[in-house]
């Protein structure tokens, strides 16, 4: 097969297909895909998908060395079926047999800013009826596989998997180039299990940055090779990751198009560094933020760095620099006594230690993520490679491309997923270029990122934490800004619907009637709570 | 292979095992296994779980046609990896190779009263090393694989799974009989992963039935082949359960050693029957309890336990049998001319139900479960296949037994999921022999169930409500009397450890610091919470 829609069929049939769509109309209301395309277009005929569903790569230039692919397909097909017990094979002429997918890219490198867009296609007649996907990339195939997925419905009177409302005609890609997720596995050790859980729902969703914020003040779950004693700060013996146990997360990450940031967050917010190695702390009496007058600290950060440029291969590192309180190293007497020796005073300091912080991650190759209070305090001298995250006021991100850096938006008042009164209407009405007018600023906001802090997250309620509401988000970072809904209103029976989808794959997301982890009031219909 | 412990050992090897144990203190403190087994020892050698770990079942006479003790070693594999990175295969003499289980039974049907005993072998020497468990059933073996897995950790040094103090004696069985967990499926649907979900960790727990509440007032989700309209009265389209579906639950919870228990709660508890069958409701106004004037109302019930009995094989059926309201049946003209036509008041109509249904049941095959209020109106009716489901009060169980009957017990203050205040420890003290001395009568308290009604309790919320309050009960229910602790927190270090086990196998288990699905207060070790 080769750009054909599918075998069997002459190469006038896309030509054919689109004098079929002309005559249908362009209407996405009550489609229940979650986030809903850039377009979308479809008939009246209702297919049966074959019990023996083929992937088929004829025409691709894509190898899937790595089985990205093949096996985006298989957890596809087993998604569609979600445990239902099918009934036996259809024989007519309206089966699909399964989806030829065509990759242009042989590259199966991830990282930010790949071409995430794809074409599904599925014809209404032929035979065998193959459905098509158009991709640059195999992470553009694994979104086409996604959208497919939520075509699909389980009919209880013929016991088959169908697929209604052919031919389609989907066109696809997202607004946004970063959209995150943070974890926040100091707080709460969470599980490979959990983590793999959660990598998965981000995959239902679209979202495509696992942002992870893996140690902080509480404990540091990490091994890192070059320091080993660093996790000696983990909560407990078994609540660590190995690096081996990290590079599993980020493959099986990468292998549902989705990318791994890894944190560190310094100065501030790295007590428990000093578990393992003391002299990182100032004095007994100030033990955050890192000892700035000490070159230990920053042979440190670069073994961490070092030893994550070998697994975390994301553009970007995170380097945090939020909430840091500097007080105390005026009161070490070391610690003051260099400050004097080099002329700076505590504001200085900060700045010091995160751009030396910034260089480092620069010579391991890397860009940075900067909370915002380092461009709100020393903005002008931050490493022009700097992202920098917005999370205390909406009124940041303009002022942060005005001066030429990009940003990414995580407003605490609306993207936090740990503030649990906060609504998933909120969620989704969170416009990241809110004030942003200038068209090439817009182009410095490269997404946004919900938040799931861990403090009161643990393997028990995370997944109801966080879903449905990070869906809402990802609606608004994903639809084109004229698709998005004018009033949340608009589109809360498809969030319902998809929440329902979600439980149905066994993702623990929560009713939509109320805000984070809420339970169900009283006995219904999951498509009404 | 046939007795002996492992490969390439003499015949006196169990004789030298056990001198070996003669100078071992048997002491279980310390141990985190949950339940914790009937007897106990172990040794001080460190043994290393071998990357090819084999089962081995030379000697067995069970031939293992479904694939339960294949299936149920290699998911044993796969909760103890627990989706580690392990490193590379460790050569030394202390490498334990696998297990060779060897089952005397070659009977595979599971039932209410099969033997769950198991014996477990680990020894600390030999070539190859191989554990050993001995069973009568393969459902004993199973219970030996999930012992097996507690006894193995992850070395983060080694990169290893490692199984300490060896060598190993457990022999093991149940206290009860009945080991039960109700899932209501009418007030929440809950999804085929869902339910999945919970049988797996049953399984983790050594219950042994899972008491599927199908319908109620508030929907019917499951079809019933012989009346089709009946699940009309599910909540929506999908939220159903074909009975092949059914099936598929029954399958998998027996390849875990699970019975299903159905239930349809009549004559109460019973109005989305109506909506499929308007006549079942007496009248607009009195939509229940059933029609007891109405022929077609037993006919419903007789087509609805002989489609039961193609699928659920269990022993006992439950028939429901409380909380019914007649009153509406003296307003209902028709319903009052029937009753005064034979002589009934209300509460000899109800009598008159309830053992007609009975009825039905015995000549499907079954033996009755039916809530107390059966018993506490009309005790000396009911069949002596009837097994007394005391859920009122505390002290129906000590009259249950008196009366010749089977009770099992599930006191509503202690045992139930939904009362979200009540803690582990209420769980765990709850005694079903509380007040019953002679011993005949104990006999017949056949065991008990914790209860998780659904009102609000739906795919976001249902484990964490379960777990780990449930696992408390288990042990109540699995661990002989005697080596119950006689003070929770004597056990709450143990618990912690295997809410933290249930997490790390996916399972949602909330901190045992709280009630029902408490969210962790603040950051902290899972260990601690």
């Amino acid at each position: 097969m080769s750009f054909h829609l599918c075998a069997g069929t002459g190469p006038g049939l896309l030509l054919r297909l689109f004098l079929v769509f002309a005559t249908v109309s362009v209407v996405v209301d009550g489609m229940n895909l979650w986030p809903m395309p850039k377009s979308v277009n479809y008939g009246s005929q209702t297919l049966y998908l074959s019990k023996d569903f083929k992937l088929r790569t004829e025409g691709s230039n894509y190898a899937d060395g790595l089985g990205i692919l093949q096996d985006g397909f298989s957890r596809m097909v087993d998604i569609v079926v979600a445990s239902r017990a099918i009934g036996p094979n259809v024989t007519n002429s309206h089966v699909l047999a399964g989806i030829a997918v065509e990759i242009s890219s042989s590259d199966d490198s991830l990282n930010f800013g790949i071409d995430e867009s794809y074409k599904l296609f599925i014809p209404s007649t032929g035979y065998p009826l193959f459905g098509r996907i158009e991709a640059k990339t195999v992470y553009g195939a694994l979104h086409g596989f996604q959208t497919f997925s939520q075509l699909c419905h389980f009919n209880f009177t013929t016991r088959n998997i169908e697929l209604h409302l052919a031919p389609w005609i989907i066109d696809d890609q997202p607004r946004f180039l970063y959209r995150g997720l943070l974890i926040d596995t100091a707080r709460h050790y969470q599980t490979l299990t959990v983590m793999k859980n959660v990598i998965d729902a981000m995959a239902y969703t679209k979202l495509n940055v696992l942002h992870w914020h893996i140690v902080d003040t509480q404990s540091f779950p990490l091994e890192i090779p070059s320091y080993p004693k660093l996790w000696n700060g983990a909560y407990s013996y078994s609540e660590r990751y190995t690096m081996a146990e990290a590079a599993e997360i980020v493959l099986y990450a990468q292998k549902r198009g989705i990318n791994v940031l890894a944190e560190i967050d310094v100065p501030g917010h790295a007590f428990s560094w000093g578990t393992g190695y003391p002299s990182l702390w100032p004095s007994s009496d100030c033990q955050q933020p890192l000892d700035v007058s000490n070159e230990f600290t920053f042979k440190v950060i670069d073994g961490i760095l070092s030893d994550f440029s070998k697994v975390f291969k994301f553009k970007f590192v995170h380097l945090g620099g939020d909430e840091v309180d500097t007080r105390c190293w005026m009161t070490t007497p070391h610690v003051k006594k260099w400050l004097d020796k080099h002329g700076m005073n505590e504001s200085k300091a900060y700045e010091y230690f995160v751009l030396r912080a910034q260089n480092i991650a620069l010579s391991h190759g890397y860009e940075i993520v900067n909370w915002e209070e380092t461009f709100n305090n020393f903005g002008n001298m931050l490493s022009p490679k700097t992202v920098v995250h917005n999370w205390l006021d909406v009124g940041v991100a303009p002022r942060v491309v005005a001066a030429g850096l990009r940003c990414i938006v995580s407003d605490q008042n609306n993207w936090y997923l740990d503030h649990l009164s906060t609504t998933w209407q909120q969620f989704y009405m969170n416009e990241p270029l809110t004030n942003i007018t200038n068209h090439e600023h817009q182009k410095l906001v490269i997404g946004g990122e919900v938040c799931m802090w861990g403090e009161t997250v643990d393997g028990s309620d995370i997944e109801q934490t966080i879903w449905p509401r990070a869906a809402a988000a990802a609606e608004r970072l994903w639809t084109p800004f004229d698709k998005l809904a004018r009033e949340p209103r608009q589109v809360t029976s498809r969030l319902a619907h998809f929440r329902c989808l979600l439980n149905q794959r066994g993702v623990a997301a929560g009713p939509i009637t109320g805000g984070g982890r809420a339970a169900p009031e009283e006995p219904g219909s999951c498509y009404k709570q």
